[in-house]
């Protein structure tokens, strides 16, 4: 909370991200645009539509960018996003109160309502599907996992599907009541594989501005939820101005900023101080907390024997708690006032594995799985509270070590959403842990991991900026959407298959068009190729040039088949 | 063998290729040495020592750069490297003569020894196996692989042993009679997967100087074996320049040469021409053909049906021949008179997969399957030559997909040595294929795949550069990495290990050095946390600033642990 002045230092990473969000417009990805399908709820559930050269289809896809993907809007991000929510919200039993704005924060508005469920009444996604109901996330939750308006088209999800997953704690909706701004969406293994951006500032760097930034990048290149880790300074006004802007989930690790009021010293942290943090940071509107309840005492001798030891800030930070006061963790033992918390304003718990290994030599091993098993034990109990649940997975893991980690959080954890950190394949590529942890992630999506959280190729060096951001995002984009082709998802190959026709057809704007990252598949054809090609759709690329282009000659070859009725 | 002029848009690249050539010395990575171990066989085999700070023992790895790695070393690229073989080929039942050179050509040297196996003789790595004969080039891949001397030592591989797997087949050591300057290595699932880096011009660009410096580029940066697919001008003064340099084996697809000669037009190859630029590529030295002879008449409808048809170039332009002239693949009909020609020079067979898929759509289809069981096939034939074989797989392969590529070629070909091209997992990330392609290739390397052909970032989209080919290494190296860790070689986890154990004591520049690429790594670090956190080992980066980094306090709990008498 504290007002310090950004350091000397920052000054011009801060100035460029001050000029981009005073210049930023909503914008579609070249070649698409923004469309809206209504859901049987009434709400507009946003897709991005690739437009290519007829006579082919479109072909649509999730859209994560929010009103930053809509050329319609204009943005103020000093008020935040439209409430898209607000409606739902009001129809629920709950209490409010208004509490004032900072008008020398980021966010501007002089106050805010702030809501939380009345006494006794339930008001989480759990709880209410497990009652029956279908809310209007649910129905928003059908339509952008189908493509679907209609529940009784062919492939559609109807709200009622949705709920039973919901209800059957194996996929849950993170959405706050106080976070209206949200467009629901849902994390699963019977739904496309998710992919989380982490973003926050660290005592070393960034602002609010960079971390807004970075969180405009992350859901325009695709991220399904963000993680605010900031430790930095502003903790809460940056945290604020995610909120009011984000389209998507924000998720927290509260005992971060517990620890900064603890002055960062752990011995120093204390259940009362991590309680007024949840209340504070639910009020606000974060969607999911990551909680590290279940790094118990007796666990930590088993960490401490490791090569890498404890890796996760947070795990580290309570362990060494427990081994200072010689106490049980504080987080296990009033996990049940933390579900009452997360039940009060629908707050989902992802439990953090504080015990993760932080190297391929420490993957699978005993601190890791036992831990591994009181997060099952916890996900019973939050469950008894309605609160929705997933499990926090590794980390570092190599290749043959991967499906073992799904197998067993389906097993221990009762089938609650597994979401993995990577995992890290090798330790040597530092700089290229975006791609190391991408092929990893892209292994446990296929086995039914339901969210991968990024890495960035900044990873174990330093503070990822907005291109670190971007790169990430990329990777991660592509290891989920290898995951759900793996898994058969029938709506993921049609991308593929649409890329497969344009490159036989040499439609090559068409390519860049349905690329994951149009700009940089365009500017490295124009490399060598030339606009010329591209504009004509030339038959050839600089790759082979005109006369040993197999695509070509595969044309010839089906012509001449079909001719002498081969095919 | 034209005289064409380099395009004037070329130009530029030309000319720093050229000045990069000029001022080219021999280097290690920072932070490394280059040593030698010396083999039973007299031979001195080269490794990178990567040094670390006292007390802990430097981590010593595969190198492939040969002379371009030993800071001892002059270099004068126009003669090219020394000839390390020439004392062992001379040994061999062979007939020779001296050819002329091209004083105009890159490489300068007036003549040059031909050679050939004299007739009856057995000349090849597997006859010599087979004959129980333990050859020098297998008493250095003992060496290289183990890095181990003595063959009592524990790990250690004997030439023996290496004897026996390439008598079986399932392993090749392609060695060309006439590449003396070829620093041998293994293929074969047995042993460390390797990584092959495809470089060559195109008619829309490059020169000779550029494709050395690629060459160059792709051995510093961990290349086992290069393939020179050059279709553009100056093909056999391109390859001459590569193979007198390159110590890694040299593959080519002689159809790319017979096409050019046969003015780009499919129609016009013949057996006469093949078998002529067979010849002369094999006397120049080139360690392995690519071969597409199982890509059999009956098989086309099946290609031709699909969604991106048959995207090999050799496997094009032999299908386009067949339809044409409604004639068998006449690479299948020669195939035992190619088999004499490799025979002759002890040129290993790369089997191509002309039917690979193009698309995840295509994947494990009946045409890419039916060329398969064709290929194993002609494995038989060759080996009945004494000629060595690998098998070439695809392509585009879902995750689900791979582990039966795997299976399949194993059993169909029986158990010749696998080498794969990615497999790309998704079709939707053009501009980042190497890393679409890399993941794939990850997990069919662990499946035990002995060969990774690198793709690069421009695949799909144009020739890469010399940028794009280290950004293909750098990806197929840590795909190669966690293929071997995964397999759990025990080489692979020395190396992971050092850098965790780097990682946990704050050792930055120790980090860097172990790292696959320590300019990135290191250039990483600097932009955020500067020079003195590094000069210093402080404990502590910007990724979390120093009060909240959990490598510290598990340091701590470490301690705390260890007075408590828990560890």
């Amino acid at each position: 909370m504290q007002e310090d002045t950004i350091p000397p230092a920052a000054g011009e990473a801060r100035r460029r991200a001050l000029e981009s969000i005073a210049g930023m417009k909503a914008e579609c990805f070249p070649g698409s645009e923004r469309i809206y399908l209504d859901s049987p709820g009434g709400a507009r559930v946003p897709f991005r539509q690739i437009n290519l050269k007829a006579p082919n289809p479109p072909v649509v896809v999730y859209d994560t960018s929010g009103v930053f993907g809509d050329p319609a809007a204009t943005l103020d991000l000093h008020v935040g996003a439209p409430g898209i929510r607000s409606g739902w919200i009001r129809r629920l039993p709950l209490e409010s109160r208004e509490i004032p704005g900072h008008p020398d924060h980021f966010i501007r508005t002089p106050s805010r309502t702030v809501r939380r469920a009345r006494k006794g009444e339930a008001v989480t996604q759990l709880a209410l599907a497990r009652k029956g109901i279908v809310t209007p996330e649910m129905e928003f939750v059908a339509v952008r996992e189908s493509q679907k308006t209609d529940p009784r088209e062919q492939g559609a999800y109807t709200g009622e599907q949705i709920r039973q997953e919901v209800a059957s704690g194996r996929a849950i909706i993170p959405a706050n009541i106080n976070h209206p701004e949200l467009e629901p969406m849902i994390i699963g293994s019977r739904f496309l594989v998710k992919v989380n951006a982490n973003i926050g500032s660290s005592s070393m760097g960034s602002s609010v501005e960079e971390e807004i930034e970075k969180m405009v990048w992350a859901v325009r290149w695709g991220a399904d939820t963000v993680m605010d880790l900031s430790t930095g300074r502003r903790i809460a006004e940056t945290r604020e101005a995610i909120i009011r802007n984000s389209p998507v989930p924000v998720g927290t690790v509260p005992i971060y900023e517990t620890l900064d009021r603890a002055g960062g010293v752990p011995e120093d942290l204390s259940w009362e101080l991590f309680r007024e943090v949840l209340v504070e940071q639910a009020e606000q509107g974060v969607d999911y907390f990551t909680i590290h309840a279940g790094l118990l005492r007796r666990l930590i001798p088993l960490a401490a024997r490791r090569l890498t030891g404890i890796v996760s800030r947070g795990g580290a930070a309570v362990a060494k708690w427990c081994m200072t006061h010689r106490q049980e963790n504080f987080l296990y033992e009033h996990f049940p006032e933390i579900c009452q918390i997360c039940a009060d304003y629908d707050v989902a718990l992802s439990l953090g594995d504080g015990l993760r290994p932080g190297s391929v030599h420490d993957a699978n091993d005993e601190a890791q799985f036992g831990e591994l098993k009181v997060l099952g034990e916890l996900t019973r109990t939050a469950w008894d509270h309605g609160v929705q649940v997933m499990i926090e997975g590794p980390g570092h893991v190599p290749l043959d070590g991967i499906e073992l980690n799904m197998r067993k959080e389906i097993e221990d954890c009762h089938g609650a959403p597994f979401y993995t950190l990577g995992p890290v394949i090798t330790d040597i590529a530092p700089g290229y842990d975006h791609f190391t942890s991408a092929a990893g992630a892209s292994v446990i999506g296929w086995h039914g991991c339901a969210m991968l959280c990024y890495v960035t190729p900044k990873e174990h060096l330093g503070l990822p900026g907005r291109e670190d951001v971007r790169q990430g995002m990329v990777a991660y984009k592509i290891a989920a959407h290898a995951a759900d082709l793996a898994r058969h998802h029938p709506l993921a190959a049609i991308r593929d298959n649409a890329m497969s026709k344009a490159r036989a057809e040499f439609r090559w704007n068409d390519q860049f068009a349905l690329a994951m990252d149009p700009y940089t598949a365009k500017s490295m054809f124009l490399e060598n190729s030339g606009q010329k090609i591209c504009d004509h759709d030339f038959n050839f690329c600089s790759m082979c040039g005109p006369k040993f282009c197999s695509v070509r000659i595969s044309r010839e070859i089906r012509e001449l088949a079909a001719r002498e009725g081969l095919l």
